[in-house]
Order: structure tokens, then sequence, then C-alpha cells
């Protein structure tokens, strides 16, 4: 059996997530029928994490076991030309046996966008969060979330019941930025904030949680010193609200 | 009564175009019934042009009559506020009774983004041609469309049957560039191209058989002076085929 890893791009606007669940139409169970099209043999397959229902990956990654001779390039193409229009192959590659994408990840990268522009973007509507309650300040954003880098216990920013070992991570690296990656339909880009987190592994609706929490400073209702006390408190019912998922993109995964 | 002008921004995915065709789902239909729904008055509206289905608006410009008082802003926000997600209104002002959006408009300017790299990008598959018949020139295309600017009868840019009093038609500008308007989604900008075409006015399919054309250059297929060839013939027969409508945005129309 050989190993496959692909890195894949879904819009998760119209799957119930990754993980496949009965008859839903999900990333998961969609891909594994298509390997299973072009290959003529089960596929399970296995990602770096699960996407929520709504939540897009620009670069997730998944592994396979596979007894098919075809080249990963000939998976790509095949693969690419049988998915839907919604999912893509950027790469395909044959790794180590035993690779896990989910045990031997190191690292993974997320973003978040919101749009506090005062008019909804047609184009951008499955993409970002629309924050009507108005403008936000990215500079005291970005000030209170230099309390959440480092190792830390984020239970605060967990979504109660998850089941984990620990809720101890270590983010490397979150950043608020007011930024230029406008584009087609964007419209005024000075209306995008764009929040980014890397960390060596996330919790259940962190991403989230931290971006509701940091919204609530950034829109002055809480003072920037307030993101380092929820933190301490480990208490989910002291943060701000899970902002909604269509805003969330996982963006890449890093292996040793 | 009092007229309106309204800037539109939609996503015409999901539209069968802009004008109203009995049931169908299109921008006019939608606009009127929720004109009559905020203001209890049947309402006519009419636009500066029509977009086909799938064809997309940054800036459409309409106009409609109302004996309504709301204010200009009231009349926005309650637009904005009953109208479906991929249609937002921009900006609402009182104009001079007798102004008409078609006829009054002075300039239009269309944009038509192709991606002509090799991996589909599942983010802007509503939102641009993917070109899979390799890298396109965007030198060659820009030199082969300076035959076009100009006052120049267009009927090799028109689609046939089309009734129009005269094909003849002045383009102001023409550019094409590959370049830096990607964004969230659009994954490395360098595989976009924009074409945007500025002119009094426009025949029916008129850019979408411009960027048919011009592809045939910037692919090789053509030789550069062939664009003012097929322009100098008039004759839609010997033009590039008309490219796919979701790449097509009505970027702004202006008056006076």
């Amino acid at each position: 059996m050989r190993t496959i890893k692909l890195i894949l791009a879904y819009d998760g606007t119209d799957f119930a997530g990754w993980q496949r669940q009965g008859q839903r139409r999900t990333v998961q169970a969609t891909l594994e029928a298509t390997i299973e099209k072009i290959t003529g043999q089960q596929a399970s397959v296995l990602a770096s994490g699960r996407t929520d229902a709504g939540v897009h990956a620009l670069g997730q990654v998944v592994g396979f076991e596979t007894a098919s001779r075809l080249s990963t390039a000939v998976i790509q193409r095949a693969l690419n030309a049988e998915l839907p229009c919604d999912v893509t192959v950027l790469d395909a590659a044959e790794v180590r046996p035993g690779f896990h994408p989910t045990h031997h990840a190191l690292r993974k990268r997320y973003r978040y966008v919101i749009h506090d522009g005062p008019v909804r973007n047609v184009f951008q509507r499955n993409y970002c969060w629309h924050y009507t309650y108005g403008r936000l300040s990215v500079e005291a954003m970005q000030r209170a979330a230099t309390a959440l880098i480092g190792t830390h216990d984020f239970s605060s920013f967990e979504t109660s019941g998850s089941p984990r070992k620990t809720s101890v991570r270590t983010v490397f690296d979150l950043s608020v930025r007011r930024d230029g990656a406008g584009g087609q339909g964007r419209g005024e880009d000075a209306d995008f904030v764009t929040i980014e987190v890397e960390a060596n592994g996330f919790l259940y609706n962190m991403v989230r949680a931290i971006v509701g929490t940091l919204v609530e400073v950034g829109r002055g209702f809480q003072p920037e010193s307030w993101v380092g006390d929820v933190l301490n408190a480990t208490d989910r019912r002291l943060a701000g609200r899970t902002a909604p998922p269509q805003g969330l993109f996982l963006v890449n995964v890093d292996y040793e």
C-alpha cells in the first residue's frame, strides 16, 4: 500500500464541514467517493483536523492509503476532473507509510476575515463576518492579542465538552491587520480586518472564540487588558461569543 | 413623484440576469418587489443596461419613481435590510425628474477576469473564466487591444440579431493586466488577468466577444494584428468566441 498526501482547497459554504455524517454533503465523503471512482478501491481519508460547516480551507492536508499504481500527477489531475467545483486538489505526493495528518502536524495557521464596513459586500458574504456594530480598532486588537501568544491553557477559548487531553497550546503568532489583501468585489479594502493565528494545535472553536473576544476590544466594549484576564480565568463563559464560521479559513499545516 | 437613483452591487451567480422574465429570479424583479414592500407602492425600475445571467455588478445604476416620502438614507437602509444577500444598495440619491439610467449614461466601464492558472480556484469559480488552454501573454493582448480604442463599427463584436440603430461605439480605454488585485482565496495573484473596457456604450455581448478574441492573441493562436483585421471586417464570425458570463463585472456608469 502507498500513502498519498493531498493538499486541498475548498469553499465550505455548501459543505456540512469536513467529517462524514451519514448522507450529508461533507468534504470527506465527497473526496472518498471520488478517490474510489478513480482508483476503483475503497478509500478512507484522514485530515489534519476537522473543519465545521461553512469553514473554508486554503491548504487542508489529508492522507489516504491506496494500492493504486497511478502516479501522483495522474491522481491529482483525475481527482480535479471528477471533484465538484467547490473542492480542488492543489498538490498530491507520496509520503512515508504511517504518515498521519492529524498526529504529525507541527503547526497550523488559520485566518479569520471580518468586514466592518456599513454595507454588506455581496461577493464576500460567504467569506467573512459582516460585523455591523461599528468600526474596529485593529491597533487595540493587536495589542490585546499579544497576551495570547506563547504557551497557555486556552480553556477560555474552547467550546465546552470537547474531548481533549489537555487544553494547553502554544500560539506562535497572532496578527491583526486592516490590510490590502482585497481584490475583486472586495470594494474598499479598508473595510476588511484579517486575523491570523499560528499554533501547534487548536482547541474546538478556539480561533472563532479568540476572534469573538478580540472584537469586544476592537469595538471598545472591553479594555485591552481584558483579553489576558479572560485567558487567565480559564472559563469559557468570560470570553466573547464564538464568531460565525464563514469568516474562517484553514491556511496551511506544517509537518516536521 | 420623486425620482430615486440607486447604485447596486450584485453577485449574478444565482440570478437569471437583470431583466424581469416571468417567474425567474432576476435582479429587476427582486428589487421591484422589495421597493414595493418598503414603500407600499408598485415600482418600475430602469437600469443603465441589462446584465446577463451570471454577470455581476460592482456599480449598476438604476432609477425609479416613487410617491414615497422616505428619505434616501432610509430607503437605502430599508432596502438593504430586506434584499437577499446577493444584492445590495451602495448608494441612494434623489435626482431630477426624467432621469433615465439607460439614455443618459455617458460612459460605462466593464471588467473581465480570467484565471489562467492550472488548478481551479474554488473561491473565484463564479467570478472568473478559468482558461485552461495555457498561459496568456498580457503584453500581446494589450498591444492587440489598442486597435479597438477609439470610434469604430464594432459589428464584429456584437452577438447577431441585437436590435441597435448603429453598431458604432467609442472605446475610451481598454487595458489588459496581470495584476495584484488578488485577495482572499485568489491564491497566486499572478494567475489572474484583468481586462477593463470603458466606452460610451456597448453592443450585446461586446465585452465578452472582445475578451474571447484577445485570448486568441494572448495564447499565440493569432497574431496581434489580427484583432484590427477582425474589427475592420465587421463580421462576427471572424472574431473569437464569446467568453463565459461569470468573469464579467459592470464596474460603474458615468452620467453628465
